[in-house]
Protein backbone atom coordinates (compact mmCIF):
# COMPACT_ATOMS: atom_id res chain seq x y z
CA UNK A 1 0.00 0.00 0.00
CA UNK A 2 1.22 3.62 -0.76
CA UNK A 3 2.61 6.01 2.00
CA UNK A 4 0.54 8.63 0.49
CA UNK A 5 -2.63 7.22 0.52
CA UNK A 6 -5.41 9.79 1.20
CA UNK A 7 -7.17 9.31 4.28
CA UNK A 8 -10.09 11.32 5.79
CA UNK A 9 -10.10 11.43 9.76
CA UNK A 10 -13.05 12.78 11.67
CA UNK A 11 -13.84 13.69 15.17
CA UNK A 12 -15.77 16.09 16.73
CA UNK A 13 -15.56 18.67 19.33
CA UNK A 14 -16.56 18.93 22.72
CA UNK A 15 -19.89 20.18 23.63
CA UNK A 16 -21.58 21.34 27.10
CA UNK A 17 -25.35 20.00 27.86
CA UNK A 18 -27.01 23.08 26.84
CA UNK A 19 -25.43 22.74 23.19
CA UNK A 20 -27.60 21.77 20.24
CA UNK A 21 -24.90 20.61 17.85
CA UNK A 22 -21.18 19.67 17.86
CA UNK A 23 -18.75 20.37 15.36
CA UNK A 24 -17.26 17.58 13.44
CA UNK A 25 -14.01 18.41 11.91
CA UNK A 26 -12.36 16.29 8.52
CA UNK A 27 -8.51 15.97 7.99
CA UNK A 28 -7.65 14.83 4.42
CA UNK A 29 -3.99 13.89 4.90
CA UNK A 30 -1.37 12.14 2.61
CA UNK A 31 -0.51 9.59 4.97
CA UNK A 32 0.27 10.13 8.54
CA UNK A 33 1.80 13.17 7.08
CA UNK A 34 0.90 15.62 5.06
CA UNK A 35 -2.45 17.69 5.55
CA UNK A 36 -4.42 18.40 2.29
CA UNK A 37 -7.65 19.76 3.52
CA UNK A 38 -9.81 20.86 6.52
CA UNK A 39 -13.40 20.22 6.42
CA UNK A 40 -16.19 21.30 8.99
CA UNK A 41 -19.75 20.75 9.52
CA UNK A 42 -22.05 19.83 12.30
CA UNK A 43 -23.85 17.11 13.80
CA UNK A 44 -26.93 17.36 16.43
CA UNK A 45 -26.20 16.53 19.57
CA UNK A 46 -27.82 12.67 21.09
CA UNK A 47 -29.85 13.00 17.80
CA UNK A 48 -29.55 10.58 14.53
CA UNK A 49 -28.00 12.79 11.79
CA UNK A 50 -24.56 11.74 12.50
CA UNK A 51 -24.56 8.94 9.58
CA UNK A 52 -25.83 11.72 6.50
CA UNK A 53 -23.35 14.38 7.56
CA UNK A 54 -20.61 12.35 7.56
CA UNK A 55 -21.79 11.25 4.04
CA UNK A 56 -22.35 14.79 3.06
CA UNK A 57 -18.57 15.78 3.96
CA UNK A 58 -17.33 12.61 1.97
CA UNK A 59 -19.20 13.64 -0.96
CA UNK A 60 -18.95 17.30 -1.04
CA UNK A 61 -15.65 17.67 -0.52
CA UNK A 62 -13.67 18.09 -3.72
CA UNK A 63 -10.80 15.97 -2.53
CA UNK A 64 -13.46 12.47 -2.59
CA UNK A 65 -11.89 10.69 -5.86
CA UNK A 66 -8.86 10.48 -3.94
CA UNK A 67 -9.40 9.52 -0.45
CA UNK A 68 -9.13 5.90 0.38
CA UNK A 69 -10.33 5.20 3.60
CA UNK A 70 -12.53 7.07 6.54
CA UNK A 71 -11.29 7.02 10.09
CA UNK A 72 -13.55 7.52 12.68
CA UNK A 73 -13.04 8.40 16.05
CA UNK A 74 -15.14 5.49 17.49
CA UNK A 75 -18.69 5.04 16.06
CA UNK A 76 -20.81 7.91 17.75
CA UNK A 77 -20.43 11.47 17.53
CA UNK A 78 -21.91 14.38 19.45
CA UNK A 79 -22.94 12.03 22.44
CA UNK A 80 -24.94 9.06 21.27
CA UNK A 81 -25.57 10.43 17.37
CA UNK A 82 -24.47 6.62 16.01
CA UNK A 83 -22.87 6.78 12.59
CA UNK A 84 -24.13 3.88 10.35
CA UNK A 85 -20.68 2.83 9.25
CA UNK A 86 -22.43 -0.43 6.65
CA UNK A 87 -24.30 2.10 5.40
CA UNK A 88 -22.09 5.16 5.15
CA UNK A 89 -19.77 2.47 3.48
CA UNK A 90 -22.27 1.62 0.80
CA UNK A 91 -23.28 4.99 -0.25
CA UNK A 92 -20.19 6.26 -0.38
CA UNK A 93 -17.75 3.26 -1.76
CA UNK A 94 -15.42 4.25 0.64
CA UNK A 95 -14.26 1.82 3.06
CA UNK A 96 -14.79 2.87 6.72
CA UNK A 97 -12.53 2.21 9.81
CA UNK A 98 -13.20 3.45 13.35
CA UNK A 99 -10.77 3.32 16.10
CA UNK A 100 -10.99 3.57 19.80
CA UNK A 101 -8.41 3.69 22.55
CA UNK A 102 -10.64 2.50 25.20
CA UNK A 103 -12.85 -0.91 24.76
CA UNK A 104 -15.85 0.02 24.75
CA UNK A 105 -18.08 -0.73 28.35
CA UNK A 106 -20.99 -2.07 26.42
CA UNK A 107 -22.71 -2.69 29.40
CA UNK A 108 -22.87 0.51 30.17
CA UNK A 109 -23.36 1.91 26.96
CA UNK A 110 -26.43 -0.50 26.78
CA UNK A 111 -27.98 0.82 30.05
CA UNK A 112 -27.28 4.70 28.91
CA UNK A 113 -29.36 4.21 26.14
CA UNK A 114 -31.76 2.88 27.72
CA UNK A 115 -32.10 5.46 30.12
CA UNK A 116 -32.07 8.30 28.05
CA UNK A 117 -33.78 7.19 24.74
CA UNK A 118 -36.97 5.31 23.51
CA UNK A 119 -35.52 4.68 20.45
CA UNK A 120 -32.51 3.15 22.29
CA UNK A 121 -32.75 -0.15 20.43
CA UNK A 122 -32.02 1.08 17.05
CA UNK A 123 -28.93 3.25 18.15
CA UNK A 124 -27.75 -0.41 20.19
CA UNK A 125 -28.17 -2.29 17.23
CA UNK A 126 -25.59 0.26 15.20
CA UNK A 127 -23.60 0.72 18.05
CA UNK A 128 -23.12 -2.93 18.43
CA UNK A 129 -23.09 -4.53 14.76
CA UNK A 130 -20.11 -5.74 13.27
CA UNK A 131 -16.78 -7.00 14.54
CA UNK A 132 -15.09 -5.23 17.17
CA UNK A 133 -10.99 -5.82 16.70
CA UNK A 134 -8.41 -5.78 19.46
CA UNK A 135 -5.66 -4.48 17.03
CA UNK A 136 -2.29 -4.43 18.93
CA UNK A 137 0.14 -1.78 18.60
CA UNK A 138 3.78 -0.96 19.92
CA UNK A 139 1.71 0.69 23.27
CA UNK A 140 -1.68 -0.30 24.95
CA UNK A 141 -3.91 -2.13 22.28
CA UNK A 142 -6.62 -0.16 20.34
CA UNK A 143 -10.30 -1.16 19.38
CA UNK A 144 -11.49 -1.53 15.66
CA UNK A 145 -14.00 -1.66 13.27
CA UNK A 146 -14.06 -1.87 9.65
CA UNK A 147 -15.99 -1.81 6.63
CA UNK A 148 -15.23 -2.30 3.47
CA UNK A 149 -11.96 -3.44 3.82
CA UNK A 150 -10.14 -6.46 5.54
CA UNK A 151 -8.75 -6.20 9.03
CA UNK A 152 -5.56 -6.66 7.61
CA UNK A 153 -5.65 -3.87 5.15
CA UNK A 154 -7.08 -1.62 8.05
CA UNK A 155 -4.29 -2.41 10.49
CA UNK A 156 -1.75 -1.33 7.22
CA UNK A 157 -3.97 1.74 6.89
CA UNK A 158 -3.77 2.18 10.77
CA UNK A 159 -0.09 1.40 10.76
CA UNK A 160 1.45 3.70 7.77
CA UNK A 161 -0.44 6.55 8.85
CA UNK A 162 0.35 6.55 12.67
CA UNK A 163 3.37 8.78 13.96
CA UNK A 164 3.44 8.78 17.83
CA UNK A 165 1.14 6.45 20.14
CA UNK A 166 -1.64 4.96 18.90
CA UNK A 167 -3.75 7.72 17.27
CA UNK A 168 -3.61 7.59 13.17
CA UNK A 169 -2.90 11.40 12.72
CA UNK A 170 -5.71 12.19 10.41
CA UNK A 171 -7.88 11.16 13.74
CA UNK A 172 -5.56 12.87 15.86
CA UNK A 173 -5.10 16.40 14.27
CA UNK A 174 -8.96 16.21 13.61
CA UNK A 175 -9.51 15.76 17.27
CA UNK A 176 -6.45 18.75 17.82
CA UNK A 177 -8.51 21.20 15.68
CA UNK A 178 -12.41 19.76 16.54
CA UNK A 179 -11.35 20.55 20.50
CA UNK A 180 -9.28 23.58 19.47
CA UNK A 181 -11.32 25.84 17.61
CA UNK A 182 -14.41 25.40 20.57
CA UNK A 183 -12.04 26.14 23.16
CA UNK A 184 -9.54 28.50 22.28
CA UNK A 185 -6.93 25.82 23.01
CA UNK A 186 -6.86 21.96 21.93
CA UNK A 187 -6.49 19.65 24.66
CA UNK A 188 -6.73 15.68 25.44
CA UNK A 189 -6.12 13.07 22.85
CA UNK A 190 -8.45 11.46 20.08
CA UNK B 1 19.44 24.58 14.58
CA UNK B 2 17.12 21.29 15.61
CA UNK B 3 14.91 19.97 13.08
CA UNK B 4 12.09 19.71 15.96
CA UNK B 5 12.13 23.43 17.17
CA UNK B 6 8.58 24.62 18.00
CA UNK B 7 6.72 27.29 15.78
CA UNK B 8 3.57 28.73 15.91
CA UNK B 9 1.75 29.60 12.82
CA UNK B 10 -0.63 32.42 13.04
CA UNK B 11 -3.20 32.94 9.93
CA UNK B 12 -6.50 34.61 9.68
CA UNK B 13 -10.23 33.31 8.48
CA UNK B 14 -11.62 35.17 5.46
CA UNK B 15 -14.33 37.25 5.98
CA UNK B 16 -17.41 39.38 4.10
CA UNK B 17 -17.77 42.88 4.96
CA UNK B 18 -20.35 42.26 7.07
CA UNK B 19 -18.47 40.81 9.79
CA UNK B 20 -17.16 42.20 12.54
CA UNK B 21 -14.30 39.38 13.78
CA UNK B 22 -12.14 37.52 12.00
CA UNK B 23 -11.06 34.33 13.38
CA UNK B 24 -7.45 33.60 13.71
CA UNK B 25 -5.91 30.32 13.85
CA UNK B 26 -2.44 29.57 15.68
CA UNK B 27 -0.92 26.29 14.58
CA UNK B 28 1.84 24.42 17.29
CA UNK B 29 4.35 22.46 15.64
CA UNK B 30 7.55 20.32 15.88
CA UNK B 31 9.39 21.80 12.72
CA UNK B 32 7.00 20.81 10.01
CA UNK B 33 6.06 17.54 10.93
CA UNK B 34 4.11 17.13 13.62
CA UNK B 35 1.05 19.24 15.35
CA UNK B 36 1.18 19.61 18.76
CA UNK B 37 -1.96 22.39 19.21
CA UNK B 38 -4.61 23.89 17.57
CA UNK B 39 -5.36 27.72 19.17
CA UNK B 40 -7.93 29.77 18.49
CA UNK B 41 -9.09 33.73 18.74
CA UNK B 42 -10.43 36.65 17.21
CA UNK B 43 -9.37 39.95 15.75
CA UNK B 44 -11.91 42.19 14.59
CA UNK B 45 -12.10 43.46 11.16
CA UNK B 46 -9.74 46.37 10.49
CA UNK B 47 -9.64 47.22 13.64
CA UNK B 48 -6.33 47.67 16.33
CA UNK B 49 -6.46 44.52 18.44
CA UNK B 50 -4.00 42.42 16.00
CA UNK B 51 -0.89 42.56 18.40
CA UNK B 52 -2.95 42.84 21.66
CA UNK B 53 -4.81 39.19 20.78
CA UNK B 54 -1.60 37.64 18.89
CA UNK B 55 -0.02 38.26 22.30
CA UNK B 56 -2.88 37.15 24.37
CA UNK B 57 -2.84 33.68 22.14
CA UNK B 58 1.31 33.31 22.35
CA UNK B 59 1.10 34.23 26.73
CA UNK B 60 -2.10 31.69 27.27
CA UNK B 61 -0.80 28.68 25.48
CA UNK B 62 0.59 25.89 27.44
CA UNK B 63 3.02 25.73 24.93
CA UNK B 64 4.45 28.95 24.97
CA UNK B 65 8.03 28.01 26.36
CA UNK B 66 8.62 25.42 23.65
CA UNK B 67 7.60 28.04 21.37
CA UNK B 68 11.15 29.98 19.49
CA UNK B 69 9.38 31.69 17.00
CA UNK B 70 6.02 32.83 15.82
CA UNK B 71 5.68 33.04 12.04
CA UNK B 72 2.71 35.51 10.14
CA UNK B 73 1.06 35.06 7.23
CA UNK B 74 2.04 39.04 6.54
CA UNK B 75 2.09 41.64 9.04
CA UNK B 76 -2.00 42.08 9.04
CA UNK B 77 -4.69 40.26 10.22
CA UNK B 78 -8.49 40.69 9.65
CA UNK B 79 -7.71 43.30 6.77
CA UNK B 80 -5.68 46.14 7.94
CA UNK B 81 -5.26 45.20 11.54
CA UNK B 82 -1.56 45.47 11.77
CA UNK B 83 1.03 43.59 14.27
CA UNK B 84 3.44 45.66 15.71
CA UNK B 85 6.05 42.64 15.45
CA UNK B 86 8.65 44.53 17.44
CA UNK B 87 6.12 45.12 20.11
CA UNK B 88 5.26 41.55 19.81
CA UNK B 89 8.51 40.45 20.35
CA UNK B 90 8.99 42.83 23.04
CA UNK B 91 6.80 41.51 25.03
CA UNK B 92 6.81 37.96 24.62
CA UNK B 93 10.92 37.66 23.58
CA UNK B 94 9.59 35.30 20.94
CA UNK B 95 11.50 35.79 17.93
CA UNK B 96 8.88 36.86 15.31
CA UNK B 97 8.73 35.98 11.19
CA UNK B 98 6.09 37.43 9.09
CA UNK B 99 5.94 35.27 5.67
CA UNK B 100 4.16 36.61 2.30
CA UNK B 101 4.12 34.79 -1.06
CA UNK B 102 3.41 38.44 -3.13
CA UNK B 103 5.81 41.37 -2.95
CA UNK B 104 3.42 44.11 -0.83
CA UNK B 105 2.27 47.04 -3.08
CA UNK B 106 2.94 49.52 -0.91
CA UNK B 107 2.03 52.68 -3.15
CA UNK B 108 -1.51 50.75 -3.54
CA UNK B 109 -1.57 50.21 0.49
CA UNK B 110 -1.02 53.71 1.48
CA UNK B 111 -3.58 54.66 -0.77
CA UNK B 112 -6.11 52.11 0.43
CA UNK B 113 -5.11 53.06 4.36
CA UNK B 114 -5.85 56.92 3.60
CA UNK B 115 -9.04 56.41 1.51
CA UNK B 116 -10.41 54.09 4.67
CA UNK B 117 -8.75 55.58 8.05
CA UNK B 118 -8.60 58.75 9.86
CA UNK B 119 -5.34 57.15 11.85
CA UNK B 120 -3.92 55.94 8.59
CA UNK B 121 -0.84 57.22 9.56
CA UNK B 122 -0.09 55.07 12.37
CA UNK B 123 -1.14 51.61 10.41
CA UNK B 124 1.08 53.02 7.56
CA UNK B 125 3.94 53.18 9.97
CA UNK B 126 3.50 49.73 11.53
CA UNK B 127 2.76 48.10 7.80
CA UNK B 128 5.95 50.07 6.91
CA UNK B 129 8.54 49.49 9.38
CA UNK B 130 11.52 47.01 9.54
CA UNK B 131 13.42 45.45 6.61
CA UNK B 132 11.37 43.29 4.05
CA UNK B 133 13.99 40.64 2.44
CA UNK B 134 12.80 39.38 -0.59
CA UNK B 135 14.29 35.17 -0.05
CA UNK B 136 15.23 33.08 -2.87
CA UNK B 137 13.45 29.46 -3.17
CA UNK B 138 13.41 26.73 -5.13
CA UNK B 139 10.16 27.97 -6.30
CA UNK B 140 9.20 31.68 -6.00
CA UNK B 141 10.87 34.32 -4.03
CA UNK B 142 8.81 34.91 -0.83
CA UNK B 143 9.08 38.31 1.30
CA UNK B 144 9.74 38.29 4.86
CA UNK B 145 10.16 40.34 8.04
CA UNK B 146 11.98 39.30 11.55
CA UNK B 147 12.88 40.96 14.58
CA UNK B 148 13.93 38.88 17.46
CA UNK B 149 16.47 36.76 14.68
CA UNK B 150 18.72 37.61 12.59
CA UNK B 151 17.64 36.76 8.69
CA UNK B 152 19.81 34.00 8.24
CA UNK B 153 18.62 32.24 11.19
CA UNK B 154 14.67 32.99 9.78
CA UNK B 155 15.79 31.62 6.43
CA UNK B 156 16.87 28.50 8.38
CA UNK B 157 13.36 28.21 10.09
CA UNK B 158 11.62 28.88 6.97
CA UNK B 159 13.90 25.88 5.40
CA UNK B 160 13.41 23.81 8.23
CA UNK B 161 9.64 24.16 8.59
CA UNK B 162 8.62 23.98 4.58
CA UNK B 163 7.85 20.75 3.52
CA UNK B 164 6.06 21.77 -0.26
CA UNK B 165 6.25 25.09 -2.09
CA UNK B 166 7.14 27.41 -0.24
CA UNK B 167 4.81 28.51 2.76
CA UNK B 168 6.45 26.99 6.24
CA UNK B 169 3.88 24.22 7.70
CA UNK B 170 2.60 25.95 10.58
CA UNK B 171 1.11 28.97 8.57
CA UNK B 172 0.07 26.61 5.37
CA UNK B 173 -1.70 24.79 8.21
CA UNK B 174 -3.15 27.70 9.73
CA UNK B 175 -4.47 28.67 6.65
CA UNK B 176 -6.30 25.68 5.77
CA UNK B 177 -7.43 25.44 9.54
CA UNK B 178 -8.96 29.18 9.63
CA UNK B 179 -10.41 28.92 5.60
CA UNK B 180 -11.56 25.43 6.45
CA UNK B 181 -13.66 26.06 9.88
CA UNK B 182 -15.14 28.86 8.23
CA UNK B 183 -16.10 28.06 4.93
CA UNK B 184 -16.69 24.01 5.83
CA UNK B 185 -14.18 23.22 3.49
CA UNK B 186 -10.49 24.91 3.29
CA UNK B 187 -9.41 26.54 -0.20
CA UNK B 188 -6.63 28.88 -1.79
CA UNK B 189 -3.27 29.13 -0.16
CA UNK B 190 -1.83 31.07 2.72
Amino acid sequence: MKQQIRLLGIDDSPFSFNDKYANIIGIVMRGGAYIEGVLKNQVSIDGDDATHICKNMIENTRHKEQIKAVLLDGVALGGFNVVDIEKLYNETKIPIITITRDKPDFDKIKEALQKHFSNWEVRWNLLSKGKLHEVKTKHNPIFVKCTGLSIDEAKEIIKLSTIRGVIPEPIRVAHLVASGITRGESYGKA
